[in-house]
């Protein structure tokens, strides 16, 4: 690492400290049951928090099911548990641990690499493999090669054995690793056994292909069509980090869309490129956004192509949407499992097959934190006075923010602040508005920059006058005069 | 019971039936894991459902926070455990349940007393009072005698121990009665252990306390000001039933109004005012809708004051909001338990106190299944021929209807498809719209009919002459012409 990538690093990490210290400030996201201290993995979202989430939800369903051939569907938390045995979750859904023999601390395996310094990956390497490793190895071939050796179960469980325990300091006490499931277990009924076991879902998409043949008799939908969810999904990570990124409780929105085998491809291409023009739409930095193709080794069990959709966060590059061709692997699964034909028949050609089905799979707490990322500017701004101070804003795509215009009146008499009452009263019945009397203007249009208000209106004396307004647009701070009668109307036309 | 009594309720039954077999048919709701038999007490929304459901939580979303005086949040579902410690979950959320010491079958005590015959009732009630039932008795006045005496838990485990166990047939082989709590438990992190267990949030109420001082802090509100938020929560239900009225996962829509003590009477009015207004503009029946206020006796250990709204479903009334004056009990539990000051602070007066919490608690799922049943109507429509045929209606408000209008081409030739497809992609813009261009067109419209679709657009032979279109009306099934290009502006103003 050289000197300049850690000043960068470090940049970044206060950076994105930056945006987590105004995203609890000003509500838009808290730390759950925070007065308890929090619970790992889980956040709240507050009252811009809940509005820019919801209009990000808002804008997916609109986008993927306000089509002719994309169905709606909301399924239950809780589902069967024989769902999670055909999808193959309660096989592979899951991380190594490894117990200490000693003191008997549990450690899932990653977190035991993670906390190792280069150092001691460096020692542990040459007492390996002291022919190569003997001698001086420059750090990032030390570190690529513990990262290949750590890609195995098998190697990896040979690298644990070397350790020492982080908790009592002994070596060589880590049992063998045992694999531990990733879903959250709880158990329906008054009885806690083995019968009575269900799971949180860990993914939507499940929900979606057990309703395949329900949403296919009642819609009348002929292939290819799709069946797109919202909702939450539940991980019990063990490392949870990274803000937003990587959490135990997280909500997404999954379109799977069922096709017939041979125009898989076809349509893998075609959903690729609408998922990635979704983000650019909506106004996310098409330069920090990439492609990111699952090599052929590492693709999951069901998949055929694999495709992630990954944003440059501060702390580095991470993945907000999958697209994946799942072939017939989910349909036949739940076929096999639940012994009902999960086939369909095409009525033109007679044919029975099983439908090949392209998912899309987006976070949608992942990419609200990456919109809140991708909209954080600290610029200079012009003051009244004729000097430059700092301007933090959010250069939120109108839709996504939460507050659509704020209402001012310049001074807290004379008639403006009936007439600002008023505007707001006749815009809240069609927009989320803010009305704010209190401080300077500037400090006011400051207040609304910080949370991404597109526009902010001010009644001033003029406006008693002519019955006339400012707005105020916030990326280019340029100011216009329009008709208040006009107002609502001239904000519909940019806000919907 | 009198034969009219019995009449009727057997019609209410098959009534309830028709309904739920309309909402699995068309797609607005399925049972949850189907193909492997469901999952009691679970239910997932299908193509019209979840818009349908939709549509109602952004009316009520609307509604409740396009105030000044109300925020939004969304909690996670996980919380730290001691929430629902100080909350008086963990000791009161339970049901008393028995063991069968023969075969340890497992019962909870309202299940059984639900099972017995009047009968068998009356026979446990002779031997208990042979003084006063050793006559003939009125059943009602049997049935009133034995749900008295199950009103207490001691005098129900009395009852408990004069029955048989309905799995092994043996009586007196009932342990004493133990409290099973409903919430739903599961592990954070690898450890199964007690000090990793979390509850899913029985109630979404204790994620806005928790939050009362961020919300605060970050929204600058002063009392009186409220926090509202929708969401899942879960109940391990052992007796679940009526189809959604009462399931283990659900979704609520809440809303607590942080108030002076002192003012809460009124503001407890003025909520009571504004909810059962809100049911009554979305279309429900108000002679289907009620009070019901909890007796003295049986208020929850937290509250002052508390009215249901219930509706008058097909089997009985049932509650579908609650209105609740839960004093400072939330906020003063939570201060105690997490050494969190809860306290407000009145910058005008300089006083220091505990808010006093004014809840309005719907439940999403059970107005969506009110607002189902409000709507069903069977009618006597007349056909093309002149003769009558049975219309099925749901008279849904057209702002909750899940499809807000259906194209047809009256033929499917001579440029009316063409048309017809215009208008569709022009609508869909704007609204969820349906095409349909098979069959007769009073089956189309009865299609639509059914689903509750409040506009159904013909495009017809005129159409192609002078850029017309008929528009037909759900209700009154009258027709009316109307320009093409203004198609969207007049359904907008009626829909919007």
């Amino acid at each position: 690492m050289t000197a300049q990538d850690k000043t960068s690093k470090a940049d970044q990490a206060k950076l994105m400290d930056k945006i987590v210290s105004l995203a609890k400030r000003r509500g838009f996201v808290f730390q759950s049951s925070e007065i308890y201290g929090g619970l790992n993995g889980c956040w709240d979202y507050g009252p811009l928090g809940v509005e820019m989430l919801n209009n990000l939800k808002q804008q997916w369903w609109k986008h993927m099911t306000y089509r002719e051939n994309v169905e709606g569907v909301d399924a239950s938390i809780l589902m069967h548990p024989r769902v999670w045995e055909a999808s193959g979750h309660v096989e592979n859904f899951t991380d190594p641990m490894v117990d200490c023999r000693q003191c008997k601390a549990r450690y899932r395996i990653d977190v035991l690499f993670d906390e190792l310094s280069l150092k001691k990956k460096k020692e542990i390497l040459r007492e390996l493999d002291p022919a190569t490793f003997g001698g001086q190895q420059r750090d990032e071939v030390i570190e690529d090669a513990f990262a290949k050796r750590v890609g195995t179960d098998e190697a990896a469980a040979g690298l644990v054995s070397m350790l020492s325990c982080p908790n009592c300091g002994n070596k060589g006490t880590f049992t063998e690793a045992r694999r531990f499931n990733l879903m959250f277990k709880t158990f329906i009924g008054p009885l806690e056994d083995s019968s009575a076991a269900v799971y949180l879902r860990p993914e939507t998409a499940q929900g979606i292909f057990v309703n395949f043949l329900n949403v296919h008799a009642a819609s009348r939908q002929k292939l290819p069509f799709g069946i797109a969810q919202i909702g939450k999904a539940f991980r019990n990570e063990i490392n949870t980090k990274n803000f937003l990124f990587r959490t135990r409780e997280f909500e997404q929105m999954e379109m799977q869309f069922f096709v017939r085998p041979g125009s898989d491809d076809q349509w893998f291409e075609y959903w690729r490129a609408e998922r990635m023009k979704w983000y650019g739409d909506l106004g996310m930095t098409r330069e920090k956004l990439q492609w990111h193709q699952h090599p052929p080794g590492k693709l999951a069990h069901y998949a055929k192509d694999a495709y992630d959709i990954e944003y440059q966060f501060p702390f580095g590059w991470g993945e907000i949407e999958g697209i994946h061709n799942r072939t017939d692997y989910d349909l036949s699964r739940h076929e096999q499992f639940s012994s009902k034909s999960m086939k369909y028949f095409d009525e033109e050609t007679k044919e029975k097959f099983t439908p090949f089905v392209i998912e899309t799979s987006a976070g949608a707490s992942r990419s609200f934190m990456a919109f809140l990322v991708d909209a954080y500017r600290e610029e200079d701004a012009p003051t009244a006075e004729g000097t430059t101070e700092l301007r933090v804003v959010l250069r939120l795509h109108p839709k996504l923010a939460p507050i659509k215009a704020a209402v001012f009146p310049l001074v807290n008499r004379d008639g403006m602040p009936e007439m600002a009452r008023a505007i707001e009263a006749d815009l809240r019945s069609s927009f989320r508005v803010f009305y704010d009397d209190s401080g300077a203007v500037g400090r006011r249009y400051r207040r609304q920059d910080e949370i991404g208000t597109p526009y902010c209106i001010t009644v001033d004396s003029q406006s008693l006058q002519d019955q006339t307004v400012t707005v105020r647009e916030r990326d280019t701070m340029q100011q216009e005069r329009v008709a208040a009668a006009r107002l609502r109307e001239v904000l519909a036309a940019r806000l919907i």
